[in-house]
């Protein structure tokens, strides 16, 4: 199969940045990105999908206990009074460990952000463009989960293998969901199975597994609105335009302008789409409301 | 009007404590609460509200501005590294100032909350009980907004007159909503316009226009899942058995085990039912998964 | 009295640039301003002045009530083991409630800090010069209180009569303690008997009592190492050259490189000097070593 | 020379309960415990102890990096504003990696705190005795560094061999230095060159070098009045009556009422004992004022 999909070559690596760009798309003071292709007729119709009423999170508990993979654990911390308890939540959220959506302004390439503007629009203060108060009135649309532990029939993604862009549309055909403009495409690698597996391994601390940088133009052919995954870019990522860092994080959010949804628990989805058969659902992202932030801590909602 | 709707007397209020409670009804160990009555036929219900596809934020921005009305400003701050940035969030969500969910170990009365479970079932480490984790999994349902501004036609509710509990279901009638067990039902007291007439009035020191605390018995006959508000409980209450305290936080929170939305922001959704002639929508409220807490800030989306 | 002593000119305070500047003093690199003053033989002859072993605080508890004059309230919980407990500080220590130390990155002129280094030399991760970590070995000195309202026999400082650069001499000589290089100044102005005579007066707020900019010469005549005061900048401080900003903070962080010790607690030890009858003492300050840091929260001890 | 310092037995151990107790001796209410014994006699002995004014710092820096070792980095963010610049911290101070004082509320056994308080006396708020805020007059005294490296003519102390009793007073006579009444014993063990030869150790992750259970009766002997150390606690103590818990923790917090300083950061202070040959110098704590707090970050300072 692999000799089908040959790997792309460096040179195609960095035609990527021009393919997939949404550079000046939706205008040059544009901070929303790909979230604008939900529009009201999509979740319209992404509510139109909801039959069963199932409801399932995608989202990690805040993970409180600091160790490798979580350097910034969440502090959480109740104050009891006599008649009323209230509580203290102290977060770093972007990361490996807690599940959140990162906003445009949280990578830069070469001194710039989505759209051409520059790194220094971010200040200590909040960001002036790109930041996650651009999607104050939420992300609701379409969802689709990408199952690629059962397209490979494995339990979980290794090392060896990242996830490619033809497994994306595989997967999808597989599963008979038709990938559409707007949508949040959901990338199932099989995390915990592969944690199972690799005792050692350390989340955020290369090697990873994870996807291959060539699912960013398929990403972009189908008009993604936004990605969630719960392995992230594998790492390295085999070229060398992205030296050490990360491929998957520059092309979508950098040049495409399309939100990641990090660190999902996609378990107890991936078991939900089996037990339904249906791989799509509405999906609810509400970003907390944050002047200037570059992303929010999140729990996703999906309902079939 | 208010002669036919006389005010309860202390004994009626005090009946109230029995006449709402919903303890047991979900089993002895039950945490969710009302939350209970949203089925998955109810969230097929609710999705099956949207047409026009338009959303809209219940929530305000975080605030990090200390001073009257925002004891615990939010904390934000963003790291800057030469190729992306973080931010770190830091937030006491309780109070008068963000948006938030009230789990129901929030509240206590004589040493229990809901189910009858001790108030020490809360630990500085986190709650035992009627943590906000047992709405892991979302809450999904139909919203009904209730004007009462419009329905008094004024612009905003007054610190003589508390929104009456008879008026919940004028306001209803008047909309043309029938209200619905699992609703959630958001009370619209035109705060900011208050707030304009009151410039000496700080949000959390009393006296404070609001709820008339025969607003509980009438959620709890039409079993609504979720109370969200602007301006919160009329306070003083008027009854001696709340003391200085609030009422409807204690019957809705510990005695019916009904989740509140406080501080929602609802100007917009006023405008959105007024534009769309519809007080009915699709609302996901999507409280962070955080073990053992008392809630959590919220970024509720309304779609029509 | 004020007749002898005119006011100065704009022109006049617009020399104290010149006048007070210790740039390039101590090396184009050094980060540790006034501090260097401070010579181990200073300390020894700092510890000489100890004779009754009387120990007192200059500081005041972390005040965690936000509100008017103290707009971030420092956080703090504990979390309960079975065996033990641990807090949480979190703590944005400068303005006006919190006692602390000032470093010499904390204000900038003209896009400049002390010693002519760039404004930009500071990022969210941290400053690279001018850090609170320049004094990572701690500020042990002569300390020096000067009781203004004892010099001028009333119980505060008013805002019509700010403290004037004479008359901090005008108290070391009243109080018979000559003003030696490398010490620390401690300025009393009265503050908490201001705040109850001007009970809507919101501290950081103007205007605000305080000193008055000609005491910065003062202090780099006599070659202060430290000023520690309660009442701050008199502000506005009636000099166009400084527009509203702060007319002290301006000349004595960025030019002279001299540490401020803000919001002292100091009624406890005008009480002590009196009962001692001696101005003078051994003063600890040991802020925390915080890489990059703006300054820290400390607990000054004075021992006489 | 193990044989002629032979173990203490179990039974022998738990006689230390009640021989190193100090309970009642400052009177039913105290929460100052053994900082008592520091009078203004003993620090006016301590400051006559400076002679070369050299001061040297026991802290480290505050570690904002989170993994094994540190699983609550503390977080410090910059805000930077046209004018000026301010800094975040926010820390969970006790552990394995900052440099901090504790409290006598810190550590419970068997329900019961110094001074026989509950240690319901503790709650989410502050505690109610036994809080650092006992100390807010801070901790000068004098200092002597034991250095048990030296003493043993080896780099670092090892898991296999725990700093025994007899060596602190063997320490302080080669040292020639009495211990005495109300002094802090600084106790230097090699951390550093512990784990750079033990690459795989975690703090705070047993098995852990550091002080024998039988030191504590040996502070009590001599009236210490604080115990300073890099290693803390061996572990396992190798005394069922500790079971997994820490020893030296529980004999001195809550039975001796005697404040630990803990992480302290020795090899600087080894060094300059060396230099100057003099092992006692004056010391200076300062504990932040928090009221009720469990302890304190610090920075504390020896000066010669």
């Amino acid at each position: 199969m692999a000799d089908s999909h040959p790997l792309p070559t460096n040179d195609e690596v960095r035609g990527y940045f021009k393919e997939v760009s949404n550079w000046g798309r939706w205008g040059a003071d544009d901070s929303a990105g790909t979230v604008n292709l939900i529009t009201p007729e999509k979740r319209r119709a992404a509510a139109a999908l909801v039959r069963s009423g199932r409801a399932v999170s995608l989202a990690h508990p805040l993970n409180t206990v600091g160790g490798p993979g979580n350097m910034n654990p969440a502090q959480h911390f109740l104050r009891i009074a006599p008649a009323f308890c209230v509580d203290y939540i102290g977060l770093i959220f972007h990361g490996y460990a807690h599940t959140h959506l990162d906003a445009l302004c949280h990578v830069f390439w070469e001194g710039q952000m989505y759209n051409g503007k520059p790194a220094t629009d971010v200040t200590s203060l909040g960001a002036r463009s790109g930041a996650v108060d651009a999607w104050s009135q939420g992300i609701t649309t379409r969802g689709v989960l990408l199952d690629i532990p059962r397209l490979r029939g494995v339990s979980h993604v290794t090392l060896e293998e990242p996830i490619r862009g033809w497994e994306l549309e595989a997967a999808a055909e597989g599963q008979g969901s038709e990938l559409l403009p707007g949508d949040a495409v959901i990338v199932y690698g099989g995390r915990p199975a592969f944690m199972a597996a690799n005792p050692m391994a350390v989340p955020g601390m290369p090697p990873s597994p994870g996807l291959h940088v060539d699912c960013a133009p398929v990403l972009r052919k189908h008009d993604a609105a936004l990605l969630g995954w719960d392995m992230m870019d594998a790492s390295p990522s085999g070229y060398d335009v992205f030296g050490p860092g990360l491929s998957v994080h520059v092309l979508t959010i950098v040049f495409m302008g399309l939100p990641l949804l990090d660190n999902a628990r996609l378990e107890p989805l991936a078991e939900a789409c089996r037990a339904e058969n249906r791989w799509e659902f509405l999906l609810s992202v509400n970003p907390l409301n944050i002047r200037g932030g570059t992303g929010s801590p999140v729990n996703p909602i999906a309902v079939f």
